[in-house]
């Protein structure tokens, strides 16, 4: 056993139910779409026809990567550190969305490469090391610290789950993580990688050309890993790691989980490896504009609830998409029936 | 002249600054897609860096169809009225998506067959008559009618702007009002109506094909009306009139105008048809489920914000994607710049 997870599978029976409630609901049959679906999905999970989101939370978890020294992305790695800093002082889109839904924000250092002083405040310190290191000379990490991102970030969710949390979604962080991504998508899905890689934060076609090289060569270099955790090891980053950690724990202790752009879908790609059940709690919110994201989605067979053209992690497709699944369980809760309303039924 | 209403073309001018503004948040460039195009088109609309959404409202304008006597609907007529009713009391889904955002609903009898009484709560009386006639036997209302629809509904949207409204969304009831609308897409786009009609409320089959052979009839007997206010009043309804002066009121008024579904989208594609300068005001909010509305607003170039295959109309696509456009407006105001956050830029 890589991981000790003990996800429910979803009591099925409170399905009939839901929909019975949903139908009687003053309007056409489906006509809110992919909102009754969500509100039949999160009454499951709650087990209750009168669901409720409480304490909703989103974590970002922050990372370096060693790829990023291969010059595989726009940008240079000592913006982790300054976006980690933007998010705890307030300036992030992230931060923008979060504040007008009432969320709440916490920024985790998965292993970020950079010192933050210990009375960093809304940081929670769960370092796993000073970023990883590179994938084109062997393994991104050990076996044992992608086993310590899994631990330990499932004690966070943990915690968080205690403080009356029943709904939390996940973002990221990290240079060069569409890299990471892509690599775990080409190996997990087993696709060509030429089909797993994109822009990023807004490479041209030179530097694309270049990181499609880089990570063909680094394929080349570590062979096929044998088991999920082995890949992630191989190929992941400090927050993908930990993403998988929480995502499992969010799952056993039963929230709904709600899933961001391409590196979060990525992360859940191992989640699911590792243990399928975590799907029936998850929402995907926003289809990426990073372009491998579509296939991804489109390979676990779900539809995202958002495709604003969007490509900027840090949960920013979690944030924006929460009032969509507010309204979700809104109108399960306070929406009239045809009897209660005196509306008459479809004509027979 | 048929209409007469002074729309101003957007001052473009601000649209560099506005972009520079956009691009100097701490984000790669276009990251957060959708929603900087509808700053920058906001900014541009109230001609200002820092764009306000002030009290938000949704007008859903309901009215009878003489056509659905003729078995185009799943539904009897009498639900028009109830769901008025039903609006009145708050058990609809748009009063629940409305709550949740804060945004007043107000709802304009238009032309419903019923007579409410003169003391109905939170209603707008602004009947043009007691539902239209069929237009499978003639005109569904005389142009007096329709320039009575226009101008009466102009006055409502006038004297809410005068409230500090800046942001205004346009919904609708009328049952039947799908054939309506197919028409009117059918002539003013020239497209055949096979194209233009869809299940509306939940047809089967065969009654679908009915409602073919009704709509193909009505457009033999009365031919191809010669400009945009003909058509309107030879197929339209008194709601979908009233929605095409209160959206010609709102651009003249300088407001941010939400178009929701499909009737709306028609009533829209009439509203474009007198004065295309409407467009520049507009954004689109969701793609019905109804299947020539994704074939609309392909014709009208635009691209909405939300598919979540919703098909309810009542203006719940506009409410539904209001936070989004709130998101739009509070990153634009609120998210840092690169240099206030010390956030290291692209490398060259």
């Amino acid at each position: 056993m890589e991981t000790q997870f003990s996800i429910s599978r979803l009591d099925h029976s409170l399905r009939e139910m839901l929909q019975r409630k949903v139908d009687r609901k003053t309007k056409p049959l489906g006509a809110l779409g992919a909102l009754e679906n969500i509100a039949i999905q999160i009454g499951m999970i709650q087990q209750t026809l009168t669901p409720k989101l409480t304490n909703p939370h989103v974590l970002v978890f922050a990372g370096d990567h060693g790829i990023a020294r291969e010059g595989v992305s726009a940008y240079p790695q000592e913006v982790t550190w300054q976006m980690v800093m933007n998010f705890l002082s307030g300036g992030a889109a992230i931060n923008v969305f979060c504040k007008q839904h009432g969320i709440e924000l916490k920024i985790v250092d998965a292993g970020v490469n950079h010192e933050f002083s210990n009375d960093t405040v809304g940081m929670i310190h769960n370092k796993t090391g000073m970023g990883t290191g590179s994938f084109a000379n062997g393994m991104a990490m050990s076996i044992e610290q992608a086993q310590s991102c899994i631990a330990t970030s499932a004690g966070i969710v943990k915690e968080i789950a205690k403080t009356g949390c029943t709904i939390i979604g996940f973002g990221e962080m990290g240079i060069a993580n569409t890299s990471s991504a892509a690599i775990l998508m080409s190996v997990l899905c087993n696709m060509p990688i030429e089909k797993c890689v994109g822009r990023g934060t807004g490479l041209d076609d030179v530097t694309l050309k270049h990181k499609l090289d880089v990570l063909k060569k680094s394929l080349a270099k570590n062979g096929k890993p044998d088991t999920p955790l082995n890949v992630l090891a191989t190929f992941g980053g400090f927050e993908i790691a930990q993403l998988v950690g929480a995502m499992l724990q969010a799952a056993e202790s039963q929230l709904i989980i709600l899933i961001d752009g391409f590196i979060a879908s990525a992360a859940y790609l191992v989640a699911q490896a590792i243990e399928p059940l975590v799907k029936e709690y998850c929402i995907f919110c926003h289809q990426s504009d990073e372009q491998a994201h579509a296939l991804l989605l489109q390979y676990l067979q779900v539809k995202p609830l958002l495709s604003l053209n969007m490509r900027l992690g840090e949960g920013t497709g979690v944030a924006v998409a929460y009032p969509i699944i507010q309204s979700a369980v809104n109108f399960l809760n306070d929406m009239a029936s045809f009897e209660s309303a005196r509306v008459s039924k479809k004509s027979e």
